[in-house]
C-alpha cells in the first residue's frame, strides 16, 4: 500500500483547563513514538467520561492543555520504528487505555488497566477528538475490514466496558441479569450483549418509550421506577429470588445500594458507572448472611475489546448513534450534562 | 457396641426471651427425628454470636425459649430411623448450619447456609449449650477418633468461618492476606489457617501482648492501630501495594471501610464479623477504577467443616481455650459483652 | 389433592441375566422408603446406556434380574415417611443417579454422580421402564406443571448429560464449540444448548440429511467426515485455530483422539460418550507445548438437572422423539445396537 | 551507573547441526534490538530441553546455527532504543520463552508461551550458553538485587515449570499432590513448592537415597517404585481415595498413564515433561465416570516466572546445585543422557 500523505496540522477540539473553553482549532498532526502508531481518526464516540475529563471532577487529574475522546474509529497511515503487529491501512481504533508499562503485575496479567503507569486516552494522552491521534501498538484495538466506522466508535469504550462488567458478574447462560439504567446509552448495548451471552435480562429504568426500546432490544422483563414503588421487591419476585447478576450503569448512590438488596444470594453486583463522589453502601449482615460479592469492573483489556468487537461484527449487538460534526462537540457536552441524551453521540471529524 | 444409657432430663442454660434470664436448669433431653442423631454434648465453645442470639439484636428472630450454642462436641448416642451415615459411639458436632433443605437451588449446590429454610443451632434449633442435643445427620460434623473434645469446638463454628472467609478470598499461597482484628479468637484462628495455606499474612489489632501473640501464631507483619495514625497507608507500605485480601474479623465499621481501601488492586475484601446494624462504604470511584472486590463469607458448608477440622486434625491450627462450666455461662456473656475475652471461652457441659 | 390408587402390579421390562431375555410382565409396584417417593412414570426415554446395562459391557456390574430405563416422567404417587420436599401431584422425573449417600466428599460438593456408594436407575436400581418407580427424594428431578412428559423424558438424561459437558469445558460465550457426533441423539441436543449458551457451534458427523438437520437447530459450521479428508485441518481452518471446547458424543476412538489435536491451544476437549473398552490417546508433547485440556463429564448434579429442565422449559431445547409402547421395547434395542436409530425413542409405560 | 564494557566477542559452546559437534569457542557478542536487552550471563542451569534442542528429537524445528541454554541468570549490560522498564545494572534472567508477539489472543491472555510465534531462547533465539545474551525486554525475568545468580538460575525454568504445573492442577491447600519422579531434578523443586502452597505431597521415585531426599524437602508419603508392585493401589490407600493432584515430571509413558488411574475422583494430571515421542492413554469410561482431568502444563508467563522467583527469594525452595565451567558442557550433556544426574548442573560462563 502506497503511504497516505499525512498533514502538518489537523482540526481538534482542545480545552485548556478543565472547564474552559472548548475550541475547535487547528493543531500539529502528533508523530508516532517507536511503539505507536498513527491512526487517522474518521468517528468518535462521545463518553460521559469525556464530560468528567472536561470538568475535572474525578479524583485523579488530567493533562492539559487536552485534546479529549476515547472511542476513535479509522485507519493506520504511519507506525513507529519498533512496531510489528500493525500496517498503514489496517483499521485500528483508539480506546481508554492508550498504553500500559507492561511490566508491572498487572500488566503481567492482563489487567493493564490497573497498572499504576496507565496512559489513558483523551484523559492524559490526547484522544479522538481530532483527526490524527496517536496509540500504543499493542493496546490499540484491531476493527476488522470493512466495518462501518461510525457504528463502530461506540463499542470501543462503551461497548467493551458493559460487556466486560458483564464477563465481571461470573454469571452461567439462562441466568437472570439486572440491567440499572437498562435504556441508556451503556444500558442498551448490555441489554444486547447479555442477550447473545444466553442470559435472561431484566431492566431498570423509567421514562416513556423506555420499556419499548428495552423490548426491542431482546429485554425480558421491564421495571419503571416511575411506576414501581418497591424496586427491591419487584426484582426479586420477577425474578423469582433476586437476580444472580447485577449491572450498574445508572448513576444514582441509592440504585446502586438498592442494587445489594435485589440482587440474589451467592449472587453478584457490578459498579461499573462512576458517579463524581458516589458511595456504595451494602448492609454488613445482609451481605454476610446472604454471601453476596460487589465487584469493581472498569474498562476491558485487549482480549475483552478484541471478543466485544466480534460480537459487533456478528451483529449481535448495536448502538443507536447520530452522527455530528466534531466542531459541535460542546453542544453535546451542553446535553449530557442535562441529561438530555438518549443513545450515542459520534462525531465525524472531517466537519 | 452396646447402647449408652440416656437420661431423660439434662441440665441446659435456657432463655424465655431475648436479653431474659439465662437459667441453668433441667430441661427434657430431646428425641431425635428419623433424619437427625443425638450427640451427648461435652463441651461447647462459646461465640459471640451466642451473644447476639441472646440479645435479639439482628435482623432474624430467635427461637423462644432458646438453649443457645453452637460449637458442640461430643459423641453419637442414638440415631433417628433413616440415618445410615452415622452409628452411636462416632464423635460428632453441632455446628452452626442445623440442617437444611437439601432441594433448593442453594442446597443443590452445596450453598446450605443459605438455604431458606435453614435451621439454626443455638438460634431457630435447641443448640449446644445443654448436654444432649440434636443435629441432622448430613450436616452434622464427623470429629476423627481420638480428638480432644474441648480443644475442637472452636474449630466448628470460628475455625470453619474463617477457613472459609480465607477461601473466600481466592487467593494464591504466597500472596499477602490483611487480618483486620487479628489477635482476636477469630483473628487469631485466621492467622493460623493463612499461613497453613501458604499465605503471608500481616494482622491488625491494638493494645498490649498483641503483636506478640500474632507473632508466636506465625504472622509476618503486625500493625498495630493504637500507635499508627494511617492505617490505609501503612498496610499498603508493608504489602508492596496492598494486601491481595482482607479478612475482616474486627467489628468495627470505620475498619471494614478502611480494608477497601487497602486492600491491593484486583484483590478482595472479605465481609464475615456481623456488628449489629454496620454498614459498609465504599467509594464506587475507586473501586471501578482499582477492580476491587466485596465479598460476603458465611458459615461453611459440610466440605469446609471436613477441611477445617483436617488442618485441626494435622496440628496445624489451635484455639487458645479456657475450659469452664456450663453454668458460668451468664459471666461469659458478661465479659464478651465488655470487650474483655481474649481467646475462647469453652463450656464443659457436666459441670 | 386425594391420594390415587396404586396398584399392586404393574407391567415392566425385566431381564435375569446381561444379554437374557427381555420380559414384558408383570412385576409388584415397588413400595417407597422413608427417603423416596414413588412416582408413576408415564413416559421414559432409551438410551444407550440402557443398551449397555442390559449387556453388561461395562467394567460395574448391574443388578440383577433388573428393569432398566432411567429417563422417566410422570408424577409423584406416593411418599415415603421422611419426606418434606415433594407432595402427592407433583410432576417428577427419574435420571441416571437415583441416590447417593449425601456424606463424603463428593456428595458434600455436589459431585453427587462421583459417589462410591452412587445408586443408578435401571442398573443398580430398578428403573423407568416399568409403570411405577421409586426415586430418592433428594435426587428425583423436579419438574415444571404443565410439562409434556413424553418429549421431556430425554431431557432428564441425554438432555442433562450434553449440557454437563458443555458446562466442563468452561467456555464463554461467542467461543467455538465442536461437536463430535453432532446430528445423532445427543449430539442435536447438544447443538441447541450451545446456541443458548450463546456459542458458535461446528458440528462433525457424516451421511445424508445430517447437514440440514445441524443447521436447522442452529448450528453455525458442519464438517461431513464421509467429505472431509483431513478432519483435523478442517475444524482447525473453520475455526481460525481450532475450536475453543469440544464435546465427543461421538462413539469412535479415532475421533475422540482427533479432537484432542483440532481443539485450539489452551482449549478442553470433554469426553461423555463411553465407547465400550475406549481409550483416548492424546501426543504429550503437543498436550504441554498447546496447553490443552482433557476432561470427563459425567452425569449432571441436581443443579444441572433443574438448569437444563429450565433451557427445555423454555423453548430453546427440543429432542425430536417416536413415542412407541414399552412393550416394543426389545425391538428399539435391536435397532439401536444396530445403529439404525437417529434421534431418540421414548415409551409410553401404558402399552 | 557507568556504563560496563562490552566486549565484542565471547565464549559460548555452539552447534552447527542438531546432533552436531558442540564447540567451546569464540562468538561475536550480540546487540540488542530497540526492544531488547542485552544481559551478561554469570551463570546458566542446564536442562534436558537443552539436551532435545541439540538432538532435534522434538518436532519442532531448532535455529541452527545454535548456542542452547535458558536458564541464565546475570546483570542487564545495555538496553535497546525503546526499552523503559530495564536499567544498566539490573539483575535480569533469560527464560525459555525469550519474547512473542504480544498481539494474538494467547498474548493477549497472558498465556504468551502459546503464541504462535514465541521466540525460546536456545531454540530458535540463542541462549544462555554463552556470556552475553539478548532478550525481549517484556519478557526477560527481573531478579531481585543481592540474589545468588547461581542458585538462581534453575529456577528460571525448572522452578517456574513445576510451579506453574502445581497451579495448573487448581489445588486447594491441604489437598494431596502426587509427583511422579519426585526426587529428580524437576521433582525435587515440585515437592518444595507444593508445600510452600500448603499441599501434601506423596512422591513416586526409585533408587537408593531418593526417600531421605523427598523427606528431607518436606515430603510426606514416598512410594518407591522398585518395591511396591501396584503403584496405583499404593497412591490410592496413602491418599484415602488417590491424589486431589498428579504432577507428571517422569519421563515415563507407563508413569503417566498410571497416573490417570490413582489420580482422585474429579482430580487433575497434569502433564508437564516431554518425552520425545510419548502418548498419553487414558481409559474413556474411568475418565468419564471419574470425572477426572488431564492438563497440559507448559512454563510459565510472566507472573508466573515473578512468583517462583518471590518463593526462592523467601527461602523456601532450592535447587541442590553443582557449579561447573561453560566449556564442560558436552560431559554435561553425556551424562545427562545416559541418566546420571541428580540434581542440577549450573554452568559459569567465565571458564
Amino acid at each position: 500500500m502506497s503511504s497516505p500523505i499525512i498533514p502538518k496540522t489537523q482540526k481538534a477540539i482542545v480545552f485548556e483547563e478543565n472547564n474552559g473553553k472548548l475550541e475547535y482549532k487547528d493543531v500539529p498532526v502528533p508523530i508516532p513514538k517507536p511503539n505507536e502508531i498513527l491512526i487517522h481518526v474518521r468517528y468518535s464516540g462521545v463518553c460521559h467520561t469525556d464530560l468528567h475529563a472536561w470538568k475535572g471532577d474525578w479524583p485523579l487529574p488530567t493533562k492539559l492543555p487536552l485534546v479529549g475522546g476515547h472511542e476513535g474509529a479509522g485507519e493506520v497511515v504511519a507506525i513507529g520504528s519498533n512496531v510489528k503487529n500493525w500496517k498503514v491501512g489496517d483499521l485500528a481504533g483508539i480506546k481508554w487505555l492508550n498504553g500500559s508499562c507492561m511490566s508491572c503485575e498487572f500488566c503481567e496479567n492482563s489487567n493493564e488497566s490497573n497498572c499504576a503507569q496507565a496512559d489513558l486516552s483523551g484523559y492524559t494522552h490526547d484522544g479522538s477528538f481530532q483527526q490524527y491521534a496517536t496509540a500504543d501498538a499493542v493496546q490499540a484495538a484491531r476493527i476488522p475490514p470493512g466495518t462501518n466506522l461510525a457504528e463502530v466508535a461506540p463499542i470501543l469504550c462503551a461497548g467493551v466496558t458493559v460487556y466486560k462488567a458483564l464477563k465481571s458478574a461470573e454469571l452461567k447462560a439462562g441466568e437472570w441479569v439486572a440491567i440499572s439504567g437498562a435504556a441508556g446509552g451503556l444500558g442498551s448495548l448490555a441489554v444486547q450483549f447479555a442477550r447473545a451471552m444466553g442470559l435472561r435480562v431484566l431492566g431498570i429504568d423509567g421514562g416513556p418509550g423506555k420499556e419499548e426500546l428495552f423490548q426491542s432490544l431482546g429485554g425480558e422483563c421491564f421495571i419503571d421506577f416511575t411506576k414501581e414503588s418497591d424496586i427491591v421487591d419487584a426484582v426479586i419476585r420477577a425474578t423469582n429470588g433476586g437476580a444472580h447478576g447485577v449491572i450498574n450503569v445508572s448513576v444514582s448512590d441509592s440504585a446502586i445500594s438498592a442494587s445489594t438488596r435485589y440482587v440474589r444470594s451467592c449472587g453478584t453486583c457490578v459498579l461499573v458507572g462512576m458517579p463524581a463522589g458516589a458511595i456504595c453502601k451494602s448492609e454488613v449482615f445482609d451481605q454476610v448472611v446472604r454471601s453476596t460479592k460487589i465487584v469493581g469492573s472498569y474498562v476491558g483489556n485487549r482480549a475483552d475489546t478484541r471478543e466485544a468487537l466480534d460480537f459487533f461484527a456478528r451483529g449481535l449487538v448495536r448502538a443507536p448513534i447520530k452522527v455530528v460534526g466534531l466542531s459541535t462537540l460542546p453542544e453535546i457536552f451542553e446535553k449530557m450534562e442535562k441529561g438530555l441524551i438518549a443513545g450515542r453521540y459520534v462525531v465525524d471529524t472531517s466537519k
